[in-house]
């Protein structure tokens, strides 16, 4: 369905599927290569609108709208890992490029097909069991022990659809409250830090990946990035090894981001994923301010057909993101010196909503 | 008519008059603070329209669609100087804050009275005669001595508008060639280097430049700017002291550029002003790449009643344009390290005409 490499001249249209501050960041990069984009979003009043050439609001499973927007775009690409795969399956019939491919959202969708997928590769996750129904939820909470995680196999983000389960939870309320959906049961393991690594890999198989950020989380939601992260440089080997071997079995083009469990030198695994995330990713908004070219830019790249550039950093970098009402505190930000904030243009702060980032650059230490 | 220091919350409009790549750039950075932007332009496909929340395609005497315009936008700015100033007073009239002011525009839109406004702030400029008809001409030509250059009074830029007059020209054929308009003579000087000064002034009257870069012209088209431009530090600071002087006297807000003519150390005056740009200007596209905040959005920060941001670069660049031409060597440089390539979308190669621009980092000198 996807012919291998065709590049698109500046000029063409870039086709981004959702709207939020991800697609915003996606087009601003790729109009700054010249290329026009063309948004589809259920929303009204997206973030990205402001900053597309045209844009459609529609379901997306509206196949007449799809039918107009997949005509007006040469290649058409995505924000969220939520968008339905049959929204892509149908842009492939009609012969439009989509990336990241159908076949590889369809498995990072879906827990246990990611989570299953990574193993394949012998790359260390945390113990899991596939759980269908409560009796799959007492077996795995013996067999794996508690503390242990919930998870919904899909449509899960930012601590949702997840429940924390301990000795004395009573597992069918623990089941009831994820909405007895499929799920898996993950071991809670206890990590040292969180970190991140964002890669890309272009049409031809050219891989590259940033440097390794430290991540913060507050309330299951993403707080604080920093790179360089405080682990020794084997780490960053590991990490970059696992996602180029995530990226070649996927046939992956595009951006992408592994989220680790960083477990310290004295663990005999000291890394293991914590998740992928088959598009831009929070944890790699520094690349906008203290890299030559952001991950933004690489994934309209790859995904154009062009051949990616150079992922170096130029700078150390915090980047502290904006949730509910510190959005408030913009002004303050913007009297900081040495950072770059970025609004996105939300019409509404609710809470645990993504507002606005920031990030501080100060000099590289060598 | 124009209130001091009113806040634009982030989510308000900004109006731009003017569509081509500086608008479109401007657009940009006033999306990634949280504005929307609102494009006014007579051109029908304007490359600023496509990361433009709306826009306008109308003359800019059309008093109706500017009065519409002017409704939907809460403060207005301009990208390039030949914009009427009877747009910006009627626009001023409709109650709209309008930055740079047009006092200052009309001073700047005529060499004879930006000349004349630089001299009487005791700043050395290239000497100069008011030519208003063939005498004048003969008389300028015979007191400043030849060469010398006739320019139109107004509405020049990248030469046009102006002729190199030698020993041999015929002065009348000369003044023929700039179509008998209303022109100066300008001594034509030896100078050294070529230089400019990206310089902000804010609503509460703060200060604020960016380094000093060199520029090469060719064909009288920018070709590069370099930054550090290679000059004594004295030198730096005498253009910061000039630029600051010129903002001040006009009271100016937001960005502009100073052009400066470098003589030489030896030289009793080393530094002259060759012309001021009322606006963002090509030779500080290197900001976008090398400073945490770029010319484009410390101009937007200043026009919406904003703190201005700190203007330090962390890297050495070279800012280089890709014009006609050499749009097609676009694949050559998204392949360069350190490079960042910015395409402005335009639909048409012409000679002379600037296609996009390339920016390439390295570790600063310190």
């Amino acid at each position: 369905m996807t012919p291998p490499n065709k590049k698109q001249p500046p000029g063409a249209t870039i086709g981004i599927l959702g709207g939020g501050q991800l697609g915003r960041m996606l087009a601003i990069a790729a109009a700054q290569l010249g290329f026009r984009c063309n948004v589809f979003s259920s929303e009204e009043n997206a973030p990205a609108y402001d900053v597309a050439a045209s844009y459609h609001i529609a379901d997306y499973s509206d196949h007449s709208a799809l039918y107009k927007f997949a005509q007006e775009t040469d290649v058409v690409t995505y924000e969220f890992e939520n968008v339905p795969v049959s929204t892509l399956e149908y842009l492939e019939t009609q012969h439009k490029c989509v990336f990241p491919s159908s076949a590889a959202l369809k498995i990072i969708q879906d827990r246990l097909l990611e989570k299953t997928f990574i193993t394949d590769l012998d790359i260390p996750v945390a113990p899991f069991r596939n759980v269908e129904n409560i009796s799959d939820l007492q077996k795995a909470a013996k067999e794996l022990g508690l503390p242990a995680v919930l998870k919904t196999r899909r449509f899960g983000y930012d601590g949702k659809g997840q429940v924390k389960l301990n000795a004395t939870t009573p597992l069918d309320i623990a089941y009831e409250k994820i909405g007895h959906q499929p799920a898996i049961l993950e071991a809670l393991i206890p990590f040292e830090k969180e970190l991140s690594i964002i890669a890309l890999r272009d049409q031809k198989g050219n891989f590259a990946s940033y440097d390794v950020s430290e991540n913060v989380h507050k309330n299951q939601i993403l707080s604080t990035s920093t790179v360089p992260a405080d682990v020794p440089e084997a780490i960053n080997e590991s990490a970059r090894h696992i996602a180029q071997r995530i990226a070649d079995k996927f046939q992956y083009v595009g951006a992408f981001a592994v989220e680790l469990f960083y477990m310290g030198q004295a663990h005999t695994t000291p890394l293991m994923v914590n998740e992928i995330a088959p598009r831009v990713h929070n944890t790699g908004h520094w690349t906008l301010n203290a890299c030559t070219v952001s991950q933004f830019e690489n994934h309209i790249r790859a995904i154009a057909g062009w051949p990616l550039a150079s992922t170096e950093r130029h700078s150390d970098a915090v980047m502290t993101n904006l949730i509910g009402m510190d959005f408030e505190t913009w002004l303050d930000w913007a009297q900081q010196k040495n950072t770059s904030l970025h609004l996105y243009r939300k019409t509404e702060i609710r809470p645990g909503r993504k507002m606005g980032h920031v990030t501080t650059l100060k000099n590289k230490e060598e």
